[in-house]
């Protein structure tokens, strides 16, 4: 019946899995650890075992084939290129690797794009034809959907606007330039504006008493009322929606949803960012771009996206 | 047989028109002046009479339709909306006046969207399904083409790189923001670097002899080798490349392709962008984006492309 797809999404840490149906239910999950595996081929070999009570439970041919999210995952190559968050450096042929171990048709794209793909076709998305995802995690990733379509770019690279210029000569960014959206617009970008913050303001702040200052920890802050820990939403909001702004100028989406860690701070984060993206806005988007919240659990829209790219 | 299409170009200053077929060939062309009707009726009325001989002279069964390139045109709505370098003020529905005045379906879009149509479909980006246009006249427009199709974005008005914030308060800009790459990167914009230039430099310049200065006389004076012209596309260029390494992290396209009066300087212009965007990349994209000029006469292209939104 070939109704079924695996939906697989890889990231720095664990590795969720799910069995999901043309209507998007996830059926089955699982999670592993991504870690902890000497080669790809070891990583594979685990991930097979996760996946054969699934895969057995239905019979594998009622298996359309296997989607996968991963960091700097290709959708033209089925490779992974250079990911800086996993053990495996280089070039991964892990769509190949996959297809060779298990026998299933196996596609790969980066992690923010089958996020993308999942709200589009499940999530707050759902309808739209021209909107933005944004993945506040770690770093920043991003998809962008045009005329109801993905925008790979020619090269399957497109979408990295954690990777442009914010901050004219700003903060070092892992992929060695400067002043990078993701230094700042990110669970980790927000703990970086923390620590710097305090080292030039004398406000107190229960922050400065926190060993381990996350976005978590500092979005508990803020709603506690906490001077500081409001500012550094300001500040980042103030970066985010600017950027924002030259976006829509490019492909004047209907919507911009915020996913992932830092996502979670609600209002918090959402207020600051559409106020400052309204105000950089040119005049003819103001007022039409909705800044909305995903609408799948964190983990969920992953799967779902590229369980997606089976159909 | 409806094997024809007229293809029109409404410039601030001139009307450019054609009778194009399928291949893209123009098979007659005329031009009438934008400026001197009182209304837009009176326009179009003017445009009838100058189309009139074309039509009759082929038959007007044979016509499948009209395509207009208008600045602010909207292909979504027909209308041109709050076009500053027009004399109509207001929303103007284009589109269904011409229709009811020429009784021919007519579809109507921004200028620089009809000359990414016409590079697509019969200049430097044939065969091409990601690449970026940018028309740097008067001001800077801009096409993004993705997937093979143009982004026209929910409400058609993607694609104004000329908008975004390329100097942090920076210029005033006609849109009344400040910074925008439109006041650097174009025929008037290198015209305002020129006289800020020469406020803040002592280098003696021919250009401080010439009584109107445009980015033609610029381009002479550096191809003489005048150091301070020299320094201007140096300036520009840098500017420019910036913003597409930024443009480039969104759509990740194969070419750029410049058009449009200040990408006549040929390399004056082309080396130091190419440059500078290399310079400015993430490291993903280096050495993957052409940067090209336009194949197609510059009048050519708009009418090309206008005239491929009826097909």
């Amino acid at each position: 019946m070939n109704n079924l797809a695996l939906g697989i999404d890889i990231g720095g840490t664990n590795t969720a899995f799910g069995l999901v149906n043309r209507s998007g239910e996830i059926l089955k999950q699982g999670v592993l650890s991504t870690r902890g595996h000497a080669t790809v081929f070891d990583f594979v070999a685990a991930l097979k075992s996760a996946l054969s009570p699934l895969i057995e439970s239905i019979g594998i041919e009622n298996l359309q084939g296997i989607g996968i999210g991963a960091p700097n995952g290709n959708i033209y190559t089925g490779e992974i290129v250079h990911a800086a968050n996993l053990d495996w450096k280089g070039r991964i042929p892990l769509a190949q690797i996959m297809q060779d171990m298990l026998g299933l048709k196996t596609h790969v794209t980066n992690d923010a794009n089958a996020a993308t793909i999942g709200e589009m076709k499940y999530g707050a998305a759902k309808g739209m034809k021209d909107f933005i995802l944004l993945t506040l995690g770690t770093g920043l990733g991003s998809g962008f959907v045009a005329n109801g379509q993905l925008i790979y770019g020619h090269d399957g690279f497109a979408g990295e606007l954690g990777h442009v210029r914010a901050v004219p000569e700003g903060r070092l960014c892992g992929c060695g330039r400067k002043g990078c959206l993701e230094r700042y617009a990110s669970a980790n970008g927000i703990v970086s504006s923390a620590q710097e913050m305090m080292l030039h303001s004398s406000v107190a702040s229960c922050l400065r008493e926190m060993p381990n200052l996350t976005a978590a920890s500092i979005t508990q802050a803020a709603r506690a009322g906490d001077q500081l820990a409001l500012e550094l939403f300001e500040f980042t909001g103030a970066i985010l929606g600017t950027c924002l702004a030259d976006a829509v100028a490019i492909t004047s989406p209907e919507a911009i949803i915020l996913f992932g860690g830092l996502s979670q701070a609600g209002a918090l984060i959402f207020e600051p960012t559409q106020r400052h993206m309204e105000a950089s806005m040119l005049h003819i988007y103001k007022g039409k771009v909705k800044l909305l919240p995903s609408s799948l659990p964190d983990a969920d829209a992953a799967i779902l996206g590229a369980s997606a790219l089976v159909w």
